[in-house]
């Protein structure tokens, strides 16, 4: 059965990362993933959780929210975040953390918002690669006003989701595709092809080992081509 | 002394109305005035509030949020909206439903989601004047789908901000002279150039009535040119 | 068409300032203006929210809430202070704090508890001119006690509330009044003729300047008059 | 050791109730017993909380919160009732409904609004011997409008606090000896001499089986004391 | 009429206090009475509550709980603790207060944890009686490490409930005579026969004083057989 | 390095299946695996979830908590769930579901309540362990009672947690080993070999995929001896 949008199993959405959308935040970048768009925020504080203080180390820390309109129908905002939410911050703030050496930041908290403006399933993901690219961009700008020595990135980090649909791996679906899943990763590695996180949950039937296989094989493939979207954003700004 | 963009006391910064941003909402609008943008979306609901049930009317409400950095430093997302949010959100309400004969709506919600993407003073007016032009949208939609026979508007609604800066009376603060201000006024009016809100409040000395007929004079230039930027969107959407 | 309690338009109700009613506060007053009953009571603490400590400056806030059964049915306790609360505790925050020049008061939080005992509309502004007496007298107490030395009022301050009924304008509404109301101000003056809020609010029809003009001269009448009971609350107790 | 104001162990403050203190509850009361004053307000709505419904009994629920400047300083309000205030609602409620025939209240909830508008220790005695008298006065109401065919009151109630204090029982504490005070309990007693509630609580050491014994003797004969305020109050608006 | 159980009337449920069933806490218990199980938990902090920093005083404070399913049809967590709740936590502090001399604790805070496992009606007696053993080991064990020169205990506290059922008073009601009874006392006594609280509500028709000391005797003859109970479980396990 | 109680890296720890262990609820089981003790309790209730009504399909849902005390030092009480419990709450429910057909047990909901007692590290993983024998014997006594025709059960469900530390994969990481590994997988598998849930988060250093594969090679072992250890509890009592 052909994708609703007739796209290869293996083929991303068209997809386009637009640096310094914000006139305020350190960093900032729209990312566009077919339909979906997240609006990524950087905020650069002097200070750092209770737990850091003192250790000289900084800290990266994520919030993800949905505009009520970014979706089909109207969703109520929430007032305390729910429990996909959560776990969606917690993800997309371990995921960046991992792309950075704390140490080398100073004791700075860097705040990553990511606001929904349109969703067609992949914003997590979409906030994550996005993220990545805000997050360099407001490091950078520590740099040039020398409160860094130097951009203390490990590894570019970038995340896309995989699924299984009618039997068919798939490489970055979207809502209709979300919704039909069998089996549903969200996957996220550095430029480097090691992986940071990876979360798979049979929606219904359990998956083989085969299968899982199938599944980090696109997402390899997938998280390729989006670092290299993310080292030319970064590269028209930065030149 | 002059004002921090050059502007005559009498002119408005540079606004701009877009039509049809997003994909799902009824009606949606980007207006932009100097560095405030502000999304207002609209979404309809065939349901009213328990105190509208069975009256045939239909009902306006509105939501107001901020991205955390829409402004210069980052402020916190608010779980339970806080006074000040409160205020407007009850101000647009109300200046929106003047502009419609409820009656006519049909038992129909029409939820109109403020939020503000960059922040520089005036968030609240523009929310006012673009949510009016996205509010047209969505019931002009309903009208092309034939279930509401025609728009039932009664009036256009604009609004702008005055204020005392210096001595001197200025139309459609920034930020810089809203902070400085010592009269604020937040004027709300028809195309026709009755009054829907007058909200005035001293935030030093106390002000003449002297001075409250320039502030009034003001405003109703300002929303005169208001008015016709939103008949311009209008028409170039629905043409 | 007559008021229900057959005043003249330009008429206030029947207005008693009671001077010292709690034998706890550093200054209470109970106002009743026709069946409304509000208890103001002045709380005087030796520190300053965080925004103002080390300026040498004073503060003045307000609280406003209604027992269960001020009003006609009961109306359950507001856990959280809904929009229409904040709305009133910031109007009578705001105007309070532009009688008083804040830094002759010392670093001082001036808390003014306006709790609502019955309720027939008019209550934010009789809280307001009330709560202006109790303000008065709390912070003569300290000037009897030396610890400032005079009373830093640069103006009284009272308020009333005026709407168009009927298409006339009335002064001091009542809760029938007020319900039916097409047009409703609260205005808050100094005894020297300025203004300190305007906030008028079209309920129906926009209204025209004309009618806007009407009922600035009312309520600059009606307040004219209760600057003197106000001054005379004061005489009794200070004389 | 004399008692701060004088009073022989086995004496009352000065005690007084007045019926028909606010315009529009069903039943009003302000009891007054030394300094400490309190607002007794009935409500009737008809219908009962989710468990009686069907089961054609009646219900009475109380509700307690002080003002913020009824105590010697100033108390912020109580957003969600703490522990305490939750205790003493649970103790008038359960205290009211010993005095009535549910069975014969028909399906209707009263409210007994106890305010504190000042505070001297007992307020929560007070609130028990003033809303009994409050919620006579709205059951009589009922009867009169024949709603109910007669007064189902099986017995009156009042309330008193005893204390031990330098080893001396004492009948109504005042805040001074509440706060020295070695036992403290509060009775709850039927105009006929039984028992309602028996709370006591050592606050410092452990007391015998002869201190509770007279403890309990003091409160009987107080209670028969309030008992008569009550029916003198009572007999004064029903005559 | 017999007991469910077939107990005679002044007879407790069989009893059993289990030391040490924890890892972790400085002091833990399972008390089992009946089916009725709660685990208590101690544990120390070197700190105190804000009103009693630097007054070299100690602390014993206690939370209350039940597990969803400790009862016949499961009940919802709470998420903030209902009135009930409070009320007995604020009861087990008190009562285990009174068993020491706080002054010689030093500044530390013992919070006992009491657990409802199994829920057969005297639980807050049975957390009282078993939060006393567990108390009693916490402390013991920090004279073992020579934080504190000697055990300050005034005296052992137990607790149990007692009620009168058709007519007759007995001993440590089940659920079935729980939901049955006239009269529920809840009686907390020291080894010593000294009362630290009494607790008694009338559910249905007051009661009369000749009740009241039937009901305190048969509480006095059960509370020395829980503290035979506790001593023996504490000598089990020091010896 | 050996590991901290000198176990294989392929070996679980002590693990103990006791089913029965509360009197009330439809299904019970206490699990412990070495130190670590989680309660699990199955209610059932004879309705769905809105979103489920009229489907003829049930739902199976869990909670998850902790006893303050079931951990080294003492933990607060969580009022409302954080970000990691709702984590976990929702990938046990997502667990025992992919058990189960849930068409075949019509209109009813099964609530697992997961309580641990004592805290070790893989207390979500004991919790789906021990929770799917609970759920088993709930779903049996449902068809002991007619109620379902026979067990719905598609494939049981095991978990367990493999970490890498000191660079060697290690499977059922203890409480210092979960502390120290570099990277931290919950993996969830039916009894026939399939995933269920694979969750992998680097803490520190992104992980190739031949670290991946040995992971879940350990994962499968240690998950087949579980499912070994299910079947023998649930064997044991319903023989």
């Amino acid at each position: 059965m052909p994708r609703p949008d007739s796209r290869a199993n293996d083929e991303l959405r068209p997809t386009k990362i637009t640096c310094g959308v914000q006139a305020f935040p350190e960093g900032s970048v729209l990312i566009e993933t077919g339909l979906t768009r997240v609006l990524c925020a950087v905020s650069v504080e002097d200070n750092v959780p209770r737990f850091l203080r003192g250790s000289g180390q900084g800290w990266i820390t994520a919030e993800y929210a949905m505009l009520p309109r970014a979706t089909l129908t109207r969703t109520p905002r929430e007032r305390t975040p729910r429990g996909r939410t959560q776990e969606i911050q917690r993800l997309i703030g371990r995921s960046l953390r991992a792309a950075v050496d704390l140490q080398r930041l100073g004791e700075r908290t860097f705040t990553v918002d990511c606001d929904v403006l349109q969703a067609d399933a992949g914003t997590r993901t979409a906030a994550i690669t996005g993220g990545y690219v805000a997050l360099y961009l407001a490091i950078a700008a520590l740099v040039e006003e020398d409160q860094i020595p130097e951009i203390p990135i490990l590894a570019a980090v970038a995340a896309t989701s995989v699924g299984i649909v009618d039997g068919e791996a798939r490489l970055d679906l979207c809502y209709d595709e979300d919704a039909a899943a069998e089996v549903d990763f969200n996957i996220v590695m550095t430029s480097e092809g090691d992986f940071v996180e990876v979360q798979g949950t049979a929606e219904g039937m359990p998956f083989s080992k085969h299968a899982l296989e199938e599944v980090l094989s696109l997402a390899q493939q997938g998280i390729e081509e989006l670092s290299a979207f993310q080292r030319n954003a970064i590269a028209a700004v930065t030149a």
